[in-house]
């Protein structure tokens, strides 16, 4: 049985809380349970020092998240667990990508975009505070994933752009210098729809920046029961029927089996009191969280057991990047001087307009058709599977632009007239 | 007698003419035989990568340019000579000086905004054809530099610009990482104020853009005949007196004695024909490329040769870059997590001494010996036999400094006391 190569980063800032554990680490740790996933999960420490240069706090924070991850269950000898910085052919294969990406593609990434926006609203220079490292961390993400080769990148929305611009850049070099072999797998987004987003103290999302979080092993069992007893409710008394859609409950639900949140939800009906409520969801995540605390606790103790797996994580993803990458320089003409080489003609290489197929938010498929210079000619409708899609790019491939009828599901880009199209059509089928 | 470290990059594009020689080749090399310099050259190939697609001209470049300095004279044994390919800690370098880049400051730089400029006055997106290599090479140049710590950097006044970017970066660095400590040494602009340029064909500077170029050792001693009996006269008859301000003349000067040359011009005044004045021009050159041609293509019938002397060079440049890596990465927060306080104190890896074996183009082997700083404390005669020199290593190890004996085939590198020897070989016995 074949499985799927799946790779996750994790942000090392911050301490997680809570809501990081029902929402990204719990899941994902499940998902690594799978017979048919081979997972890999890096610290993206390099990316960290982009916005961080406090040295103690990055490792301080690589420390806790490793061991809030390892507590929390994730087996290291059945995932690939490591450290970005521990993987040397990850900064290398950035370089390689670096020269095929097109600075124009940058420019549209959406969290540059984001602080030139500020900038510019407030009257500064688009690029006043902007460091490379927010500009370039795109191709650092990119060489993050193709290094590894997985099938599937579960990412956040927000995150849906750099997959993207990891799999143009991916089918751009094996473009270029693939020689027709597919030196790099063209990874997918993994959206996450049923993400369970839990509920902050004061019932907005749980986040810092709201300063609203229930922790999740800083500070042990009585910061959890300090916490716990600042949940927002409302003023009634015990006795009195509550309402249980309430963000009390939602905090309740995401530990509890169905029967255990149908019976909650019974007992608030029927009067239970706030204090005895909340007395209770201690006592849930309490139950599930103690354990993974101690353990928590024991790995914190000793930073040099984590140090060990992480090398050996270190180990692990390095038997697989350094092969890879010895490939890809190959490809590229970073090779050993072991025979005598052809003054080879130049072949000279030309780009080609290309199909490009993808899967959107709504589930989807999709594919649109971009000229050598990357200029969008052909946009198509969502299909319900990628084999209509890939049937309507064979149909176009083989019938040009004849097959544009008024009702195809595929429309000409803004500005784009259906002369440039044929020209684009003929020049792949002549290659 | 402390020496000044001096860096030089050499592009790997294109195949070395005359003009090179003359330039750029023959004073490097004549400048890496002072013995108050100590001089790193590297093949930039990773620069390569950014404006060239064509694997095969990658690879058959860097073979050409290896070929050339070291047939021109270049000694590995005595500079450090490296593929910056082969010296991953340069992409990891890069990555961190990314880091604290600001985007600013490369929307200055010159080779970019040429790019833009030429863009925008053909009304084109002024990114347009530009990738993120061309954009960030800067940083790359950055990372070549201070991974070395070099003093002195030679460069044109075109590069000038690049240096005082390393600066910035390494000035940021320091004052943000270094708590007090120079992390990076300030490299600074070595500008040649008198560097020849020779002229080509035409009178022209001869470069490969104006085809007007003198092969260096392609095509053999007939090729530069053919050359020299192109380069541009006039139609005076022998006999006839000739102007010896001519570039005939200025291409004579660059290979000449200033006794040969007053003998050459005087001639010429004297009437000597221009057929036999390039007769005259090509034994001057020949006497000198000659010897030299042929160990070029001694060295081309044997990349194998050249591959192994590189990879001494790396292993050299690699004993200097992973130390200074690796303290970068202590001082940004890339740490090992090691055992805290009250847990067993993890001992702390302390470079070392070391000895390395190694074998040069006349077929025998050698070995040196560095102390922990990579400082080069002894170095080896030839021996017939790896396991000659082995045994001398065995006896050093052994015996310490009482076995250099006058006679020995082991003497101490420049500037080294015996002491500093007998320092580092009491270090490499403790361990």
């Amino acid at each position: 049985m074949s499985s799927t190569r799946v790779l996750t980063g994790i942000t090392t800032s911050g301490t997680p809380h809570l809501g990081n554990y029902v929402g990204a680490i719990r899941p994902a740790i499940v998902a690594s349970q799978s017979n048919t996933t081979d997972c890999f999960f890096f610290m993206a420490d390099y990316h960290a020092l982009i916005k961080c240069d406090d040295p103690a706090r990055i490792e301080r924070s690589r420390l806790e998240i490793a061991a809030t991850w390892l507590a929390a269950g994730l087996d290291p000898e059945r995932v690939t667990f490591y450290r970005q910085s521990d993987v040397p052919e990850v900064t290398e294969l950035n370089w390689l990508l670096t020269c095929v990406t097109a600075k124009g593609q940058m420019n549209r990434a959406h969290a540059y975009k984001a602080s030139t926006d500020i900038n510019e609203a407030a009257g500064e220079d688009p690029d006043h505070g902007v460091t490379m490292g927010l500009f370039c961390y795109p191709i650092l993400m990119a060489a993050d994933i193709l290094l590894f080769n997985p099938h599937k990148v579960p990412v956040g929305r927000d995150q849906i752009q750099h997959i993207e611009m990891a799999r143009d850049v991916a089918a751009r070099f094996n473009h270029m210098f693939g020689a027709g072999k597919e030196l790099f797998v063209l990874p997918e987004a993994h959206i996450e729809e049923h993400v369970a987003t839990l509920p902050g103290l004061d019932g907005r999302k749980m986040s810092k920046s709201y300063d609203n979080t229930i922790p999740l092993f800083e500070g042990g069992s009585k910061a959890l029961k300090e916490a716990i007893a600042r949940i927002v409710t409302n003023s009634l008394l015990p006795g009195e029927p509550k309402d249980p859609e309430c963000h009390l409950v939602t905090i309740y639900e995401a530990f509890a089996t169905p029967e255990q949140a149908a019976k909650f939800k019974a007992d608030l009906v029927a009067g239970l009191g706030w204090g005895d409520a909340k007395k209770q969801l201690l006592e849930l995540i309490e139950s599930q969280i103690g354990p993974m605390r101690e353990k928590y606790q024991a790995l914190m103790a000793h930073p040099e057991q984590i140090e060990e797996l992480l090398q050996i994580g270190a180990q692990k993803a390095r038997a697989i990047a350094a092969p890879l990458l010895k490939e890809v320089r190959e490809a590229v003409g970073l090779r050993r001087m072991n025979a005598i080489p052809q003054a080879k003609e130049k072949a000279v290489k030309i780009a080609l307009p290309m199909f490009k197929q993808f899967r959107l938010a709504d589930g989807q498929f999709y594919f649109n058709f971009s000229d050598a210079h990357g200029r969008l000619l052909l946009e198509s409708q969502g299909f319900a599977s990628g084999k209509d899609a890939g049937q309507w790019i064979g149909k176009l491939k083989k019938e040009g632009v004849t097959a544009l009828s008024n009702d195809a599901p595929v429309k000409l880009a803004e500005g784009i007239a259906q002369d440039d199209v044929a020209a684009a059509l003929l020049a792949l089928n002549a290659e």
